[in-house]
């Protein structure tokens, strides 16, 4: 029985029913061992197959072998933002960075305290309402970093750009929403609280060759290294993260894979875009039309439309649909535990406001 | 309705089992938000609320005040090894670190990446079976640090080291089972997983004394400053982790407080140590006798015995009771959520033991 208000938040967000309600039962009495999953040893042999399972499951889901680790560590992505070239660069290397967002520009300010930083691309002047692909990047950088997906600004990757040297992708709002040639990319990670799952992990993949010739003498806790050694499982890790990140990619699998996420997301985000396009004049949406986000879909509206817009949809119990804090606008966010259903009636709303209003 | 297993696992550990249906009931629907606790964003009044309950109720229980801070950070004590000497050394300056054990050891590991470290107790060559009082430290040193409670090794600091510099505590595993003077230190923590609820976040309080003339253009997520000025919620944090945390902390309060929790602790353990002590020839406890933990009992038993020993406690579901995985022997943690008729259980299984096999 759907109990549940419809949350757009864009993170932490919607989870499939199923996942929560395992995760309930776990609480009670995690895999019949008699303890709550709060309550687990994580060195007992029931949480390490946990463990080695959804590692198996999410390379399986992404295509890739084993050159590739998978960690579930913690501190969001903005830790990453600081590990990456904590772990990735030498003093003397470089590397190349992409803005095309607030969560750029944070990686940029992470990295640049550990070595020098190249932005080989910056759209600042344009409110980052377009991706740029016509950047050269120096071959002599140590990698490439991109956001495949702008939670705040609502563009998005389509094409990934052509790059000699590794690339490196924060997924934190698609991963697992679409297709990839995940081969492409050295290191890939993604906060959990959109697409993976509940906040308190963050899934890192790692191709193996990019781990080559790095800084030697690093703080263990901050080393993968040292993470991909211990198999994972270095400290206490967040084991109820990992459990429902777990879960939340079961889910996935058993629901047709990514094949059908993406399907779900362009047939949910084209829904929306649709009566954006239709009504231009009381939705504006800033951002290019082919780089536009199919996870968060933002747009503004002439400003008493939308004060009455926000607050009929927090009547309807339409959560999470105000702008980003420093932003302003409205924010309509689709992870995949987003039904299609719902975003209908998100939908059937906004059509009914504009002839109400319009 | 009890339907565990008896859970003396040394951590993630036995949880409260009101703590436990309060989180099912927030995995369902948070505060009448109409959301799982897993889905709120953390951004919400909601969220914001419960941090900074858990921020009063946290110093309430400590009674200390406006001069100290309390953060919820993540990556487990042992990434606190790394952030204290991360934060408050600058590149000439040094601190004094205490070795009673595994946990002391791994901590001058992490701070030696980061300054100058001079170790100034160490009990290797007693095997940790006692904590030494009588060193001198150098007041040129920044801080002193000390582990409170050794989980492996089965001691823990009655009387604190007077010292005349900052004193820095890593109180993982007894933090809460006792009264304290608080105000004695300058920088406390503990990962969640023993006392204070489930493992992914991690108490860190901190007198704002000690974070002053400390390095600048530290890495923004790793710097304590950067997580106040943010009022604890500086990126995504583990929310669940975090409420699991406010009312693990509200039951300790709701139950008698410190108070209680120090005497609970005190029988539980005196019960556990009197048959240790009756029976010398069955249970060896290696510790010396005025430096026990109350947390974390350890012994050993003539090989055979101990064989049988856990056989049985496994048949019996006592949970947890294998000594640390590189240590051996026989290992009972009795955190504050372990109830005194649990322990009677135990303590009357040993007694039966020794009846049939002594």
């Amino acid at each position: 029985m759907k109990q549940h208000a419809l949350n757009f938040n864009s993170g932490p967000a919607v989870l499939p029913l199923e996942v929560i309600e395992t995760s309930k039962q776990a609480l009670q009495n995690f895999n019949d061992t008699g303890l709550s999953i709060l309550e687990i040893g994580h060195r007992t042999e029931a949480f390490k197959a946990l463990v080695f399972e959804t590692q198996n499951n999410v390379k399986n889901l992404m295509n890739i072998g084993a050159d590739y680790e998978v960690l579930f560590l913690t501190g969001g992505a903005t830790q990453q933002f600081m590990q990456i070239p904590y772990n990735l660069l030498n003093k003397s290397d470089s590397a190349a960075y992409v803005v095309n967002g607030i969560w750029g520009e944070k990686a940029v300010q992470e990295a640049q305290i550990w070595s020098q930083i190249q932005v080989v691309s910056n759209t600042t002047n344009e409110n980052h309402t377009k991706i740029e692909t016509d950047f050269v990047v120096d071959k002599n950088h140590k990698y490439l970093h991109v956001t495949s997906n702008n939670t705040v600004e609502g563009t998005q990757w389509h094409q990934f750009p052509k790059t000699e040297i590794p690339l490196v992708a924060d997924m934190s709002s698609d991963i697992f929403s679409r297709q990839l040639d995940f081969t492409k990319f050295d290191l890939i990670y993604a906060g959990a609280q959109k697409n993976l799952g509940a906040a308190g992990v963050t899934l890192v993949v790692i191709k193996k060759s990019i781990l080559e010739n790095n800084p030697e003498n690093l703080s263990p806790i901050l080393d993968y290294r040292q993470h991909i050694k211990a198999g994972a499982i270095l400290n206490t890790p967040p084991v109820f993260a990992i459990y429902v990140l777990s879960e939340t990619v079961k889910w996935i699998i058993n629901n047709g894979g990514l094949n059908s996420m993406e399907q779900n997301t362009f047939e949910k985000a084209s829904a929306i875009y649709k009566i954006i396009d239709d009504y231009k004049d009381v939705f504006h949406c800033p951002v290019r039309k082919e780089d536009r986000s199919f996870n968060n879909i933002i747009f503004n509206m002439p400003k008493e439309l939308e004060t009455n817009f926000l607050n009929e949809c927090k009547a309807h119990k339409f959560i999470g649909l105000k702008g980003y804090r420093t932003k302003g606008g409205v924010r309509i966010s689709i992870y995949n535990a987003m039904p299609l259903e719902d975003v209908k009636i998100l939908g059937n709303f906004m059509l009914d406001f504009v002839k109400r209003y319009v």
